[in-house]
């Protein structure tokens, strides 16, 4: 599973807060306990109204001041992930294109050469498609338009759209059904998606994330924008992993109980 | 789920000393809140070497002393399990036959024309089938047999035998294949089995017992033989339910946490 690092995100109160009141300790602090963790991408997303580029710029500074951990610029404007990128001082990934606007051409020609990767996300113009089937027809465009820049299937990353399951009439299976192509018709693509989303205005979220995390996972997600430090999802990943067969004698499991990755806290 | 709560078992080292020791208030505590948890079934195993009938007639009177919840009587030997019946004031289950020796002959016509659910595991005198096919044919001769003497599909719940991750190779591969066939082959019969047998000597068991609850469900499994009072795993069942489109708007994985089966502990 490739890990996301979701909290260094001005959507969530307190880091706003942070931001605001630009708390460098503050974001450093998040950035390291994520990077201790075992994140594989520490995910930067101001989310200001004034001075985005700026904010980015001083965000990635501080992450950058306490990891090497590979950033995800995050911006729901794609021209500001472009900018963001020359903060990095490594290959991060570009966090997101979709088939809105002019967003792919915006983003593709400027990593096509590089070893950045890119989240797509399953919307366009018309908004977040309500079926599998025009959710499949956003992803074919966006796979077939990052084939003419030459940007391998290895590199993208495919958010489904995961969506709260307490409106959902039939579960995830419309998710599921998206997922299970991706990996049939671009079995090099990685699913990934935000775990958390799954769980919006339910009770004891923690729960559904990890029942989530496990369907999500045998239908073939190894990818994901989430907590590092949310210790029984970790291991509820590892073991999902170990159930599908994909570590054998659960010698991942082990090692990152041993590692102290989940278990109970000493 | 039909939950079969597991505790009252004397191959549990705590209670095989409360068993001894006849300590009759352990013994109702431990009836008392499964019951209270909303187990479905009371499962009542003396696991003794000597005195094993006697032993379950006063087990089976101290549990109906705090509990009309059903009892699962539980013995290896199938003709304890039917005298154990007759201490039982209202229908329960027996726990179990298999394709062993005459167990089905001893229990299918004690349980024909009563209202008796049964257990009935995917072995038989050649051991644990180690292939999905061979466990299907002894399925297949169980699922013969009950319909000889007229016991409805829906009055078995097969456990296909779940055994420990560890030491898969292929995780849990087989026994979904065995899951799925049943569901297919068998549709009104319940999938169950003891969901705590996958964590065997892995550490931090429960995160395991939960990851492979959410695939068992998604496999169709509807029946498990678990500790009710587990409130993470209870709350991972509701949650996988609704996953699958089992529960409409989430209304049951809500009404379970307003009911404090699962959550944060007041």
């Amino acid at each position: 599973m490739i890990i996301i690092g979701e909290k260094i995100n001005g959507s969530i109160p307190s880091m706003a807060k942070a931001i605001a009141e630009r708390n460098e300790e503050w974001i450093k602090d998040v950035a390291k306990k994520q990077a201790d963790a075992g994140a594989d991408y520490i995910d930067c997303c101001a989310s200001v109204e004034e001075g985005e580029v700026e904010t980015l710029h001083w965000m990635i500074d501080l992450i950058q001041s306490v990891t090497d951990t590979p950033i995800a610029v995050d911006s729901p404007n794609a021209k500001v992930c472009i900018e963001g990128m020359k903060f990095c001082k490594r290959p991060g990934m570009i966090n997101s294109v979709s088939g809105e606007g002019d967003k792919m051409d915006v983003v593709f020609p400027v990593i096509a050469d590089t070893k950045w990767d890119v989240m797509a996300l399953l919307c366009d113009d018309t908004g977040i498609p309500k079926t599998a089937e025009d959710r499949i027809r956003v992803l074919d465009n966006i796979m077939a338009k990052a084939k003419e820049y030459g940007i391998a299937e290895s590199r993208i990353h495919i958010d489904p759209l995961i969506e709260m399951l307490c409106t959902a009439e039939d579960g995830i299976a419309m998710v599921r059904e998206v997922m299970r192509y991706i990996k049939e018709h671009y079995p090099k693509a990685h699913i990934s998606g935000a775990i958390s989303n799954i769980s919006f205005n339910l009770p004891y979220r923690k729960i559904v994330n990890i029942a989530f995390a496990c369907l999500a996972i045998d239908a073939g997600m190894d990818s994901a924008v989430m907590d590092p430090l949310s210790r029984d999802l970790r291991g509820a990943i590892y073991a999902a992993e170990a159930l599908i067969g994909e570590d054998y004698m659960c010698m991942e499991y082990i090692s990152n109980f041993r590692d102290g990755i989940f278990g109970p806290q000493q």
